[in-house]
């Protein structure tokens, strides 16, 4: 440890080898700490030659742990900071960021300006702020609310502190705002209006809680983790592309934002409206399709809120400048047949093959949705898309474009459908009345999707559908047997579906 | 690692020997955590015989770091669980405690009860809820507001999970609701009462901004980390005691509380109230004095809002059954001529023999204080206390109180005054029109205050005293002569003194 006249000190650095999964953590000797008058909790900058990041301090009393003179670093910091075991490092003192003073101002009901919100998503985006603080912001937001102008700026500062993918031209794009388990559009869609030569790259996330994202599904098939030269040379060529945009940086404020609303499973409206438009902004899209599920258990649970969604993107769309459209779709109940990474995969290759076995209702939703952003480009009239839509699958180019995207991003073959399975049946007649989607996606959860890629539900039964005793539900698939006899189990006590 | 039927597994203990400073940390080897399908951020229970702790896990990449079949285990975890290196715990799989739910419905707005309170506030005192809960819990609580019945089921659920010290008969205390440096009546209160022949068990705490609490003051001059049945055979014989509160688990969930507070500065009126009233019914208290100083930089600004203080703290003692007095106070200036714990104890001490340096502003309001205890006892008519207050203190029976109380507790003689001095000057002649307290609190804490007790200031000039160029405004002390040129150099870009 040297110490420099302003202050700044340097120590070598040890690979703890240990991860936290989130906090930035470092480590120093407690007589190093003491000497610096630094404690448990406190705030640090590291900086190395070119990088530089404030880390959470915990203290080690042992001369073993972390002797004097060197700085214990966690995974994390050692990947953000580039370095590695005995690196030198500069330790600095650092004090809390301006921006928790709006953080604050926001918890006494103020309303933040734009540059406001910047300070604040810029610090998120580069983890200056502790889990307590984001919480605070969350939760200030939530229970204050964001208006318009707040919501816009967040998108707008959201969108400014990520990366940005720049195509000239039309440039289309579509979300969900999810809910619906099996609801697999997305990879039929693409490979459709991509067909038609319009440009769609779209970037994808992962399941967060639900037992599949497209992100994961499309893994199943190829690659999705690439860098964004990469990915902008496909776009070149295939006008399109079907990748996680986690790693791509595109308005990464959101993620570090969910990671806090992820214990109390808050949904902060503000938050959502901001982070899908900075997303939508970030890949320069200027027409975007936006599914809302209407449902019991997804989001918008009634017209009512459906159509205040609705109001509230096209709104945030117009302010941006892009030409938004919404379209309200049932939530009630699973999409497709498989649920699960692989076994959705399956659904969307079979619709794509058009096979008399694929799931009809996947297909017409993804149809409908296709035909809706080709009219958006204006190159279609009303009515005209959706039969476009329809040429383009039947025909195979759809097929033959998707698996052109596969080849640029990297055929992936090693995914194989769950050995172990077991089988759900009725043990009443009647008719399906209900399904519970949070059910279903608990099973496949519990028999290991998304991490097992393999695993999760074929679904037989859909709602109306009539049904005997001891005709097949759905067939539950893991990778694993102890999954597989834990979701087994599960399902014993509540399959999720209501048969009168 | 032996699993066992019912999926609790049990592995041995590595002291990782690094201290957080709060969070519970446990860490697995990856290997191991992969197989039970466990992440970085996962709650999971440890169980040893007797007691089990919840932690957060964090994962280890190499054999080195944490093992195969070993847990890792942070400093905090191994206090809380009695484990050392090598001892074998249990870990089963926990979900998040009912009371996340609880947390969720007032960030909904909804009004809790006391059974959920009781819930929320048994999980914080037993670490069975994240910092990032905590949080919302608090944030919810601040933007929704707590209602008065709010209040007191939190108070009650604040006593039931925490110890109690029980005395019968009249039982005494007081309590500041601070922001004043210098502010230690409590040193001189206490033994005039119990000289009075009175019990009055008093429990403080160290500071957590201010440059030195009551315990920390107490400190220099007698132990104050004392167990329970010490304490209680200290007040049986001499009816009171100055101790900290903090080690003796009264009210512990208030501790934890504060832990997220800090970091945005919050005063969460609910919690403040909760809190302090907690901590008094814990000590048996029926007779309560609270002090609520008013002045631009404390709690309570104006007296409007000294009022709805004074109005919440009757309010809440009314339905607990105590008798509460309040009264409001000078806030404006420093009380006393010392600022940190060893100047602080030598103004206590200076009042406590009647010395004619004795800072009278302290002495006076200490006699007011401790009057107005004498009275709420009932055995004083109005008036009477005041007097009664003086006769004590004048004929050193409230120093040789003191001196008992010291000897009790055990007498500390290690602790001496800063020995770097640095004296600053006025640069004007007028006179005082105002003292900064939080600039005057950020100097004594720079130079070291109340970690080192030695440090801080010695003020010579007050509001209104007239002052000439030149003329020593205070002495800033500290133990280090680094800290002691950091607080010179901050001093010299503001004093806190405004001179007319």
């Amino acid at each position: 440890m040297k110490s420099k006249k302003n202050h700044s000190l340097k120590f070598k650095v040890k690979d703890m080898d240990i991860a936290t999964g989130g906090t930035l953590v470092a480590i120093l000797n407690t007589k190093d700490a003491h000497k610096l008058d630094l404690h448990s909790g406190d705030r640090i900058l590291l900086k190395t030659d070119g990088r530089e990041q404030v880390c959470i301090l915990d203290i080690s009393e042992s001369q073993k742990a972390v002797p004097e003179g060197k700085i214990g670093l966690f995974e994390e910091v050692l990947k953000k900071l580039n370095v590695k075991k005995d690196s030198a490092v500069q330790l600095k003192f650092t004090g809390k960021p301006e921006s928790v003073k709006h953080i604050r101002s926001k918890l006494y009901g103020k309303r933040l300006s734009y540059t406001e919100l910047l300070h604040i998503i810029d610090d998120i985006t580069n983890d200056r702020l502790t889990d307590i603080e984001k919480t605070y912001f969350v939760a200030a937001g939530f229970v204050n609310g964001w208006n318009n102008e707040e919501v816009v700026d967040m998108t707008r500062a959201m969108v400014k502190t990520g990366y940005k993918l720049k195509f000239s031209g039309i440039t289309l794009d579509k979300h969900c705002i999810g809910g619906v388990p099996g609801n697999r559009t997305t990879m039929i869609v693409i490979p459709i209006v991509a067909a038609a030569g319009f440009t769609i790259p779209k970037t994808s996330s992962r399941a967060i809680t639900s037992p599949a994202g497209t992100a994961d599904t499309m893994e199943c098939l190829a690659r999705v983790e690439l860098p964004e030269k990469k990915i902008k040379q496909i776009v070149k060529k295939a006008k399109s592309c079907i990748v996680h945009g986690g790693s791509m940086n595109l308005a990464p404020a959101d993620d570090k934002i969910i990671d806090v609303e992820h214990p109390l499973s808050i949904d902060a409206e503000g938050q959502l409206l901001a982070s899908v438009m900075a997303k939508k902004f970030s890949v320069s899209a200027n027409h975007v399709l936006i599914d809302i599920p209407m449902g019991k258990q997804v989001k918008a649970k009634n017209w009512k809120q459906a159509k205040h969604f609705k109001k509230m993107f096209m709104l945030i769309g117009k302010k941006l400048g892009m030409n938004v459209k919404v379209v309200i779709t049932d939530g009630s109940q699973p999409i497709g047949n498989g649920i699960g990474p692989f076994l959705e995969a399956m659904d969307v290759m079979q619709v794509l093959k058009d096979d008399v076995l694929a799931p009809q209702d996947l297909k017409h939703k993804a149809l409908i949705m296709a035909g809706a952003l080709l009219e958006m480009t204006g190159k279609y009239r009303k009515g005209k898309g959706l039969k476009v839509a329809h040429e383009i699958l039947e025909s195979g180019k759809a097929l033959k474009k998707m698996n052109e995207i596969i080849e640029l991003q990297g055929k992936q073959k090693k995914v194989k459908i769950g050995y172990y399975q077991h089988i759900v049946k009725s043990t009443k007649i009647g008719r399906v009345k209900e399904i519970d989607n949070e059910i279903i996606s608990k099973i496949a959860r519990i028999a290991g999707a998304p991490q097992d890629k393999g695993s999760g539900l074929y679904i037989n039964k859909k709602i109306h559908h009539p049904i005997k005793k001891g005709e097949v539900l759905y067939t539950i698939f893991a990778e694993n047997k102890f999954k597989l006899g834990l979701a087994k189990e599960f399902a014993k006590k509540n399959h999720g579906y209501l048969i009168l």
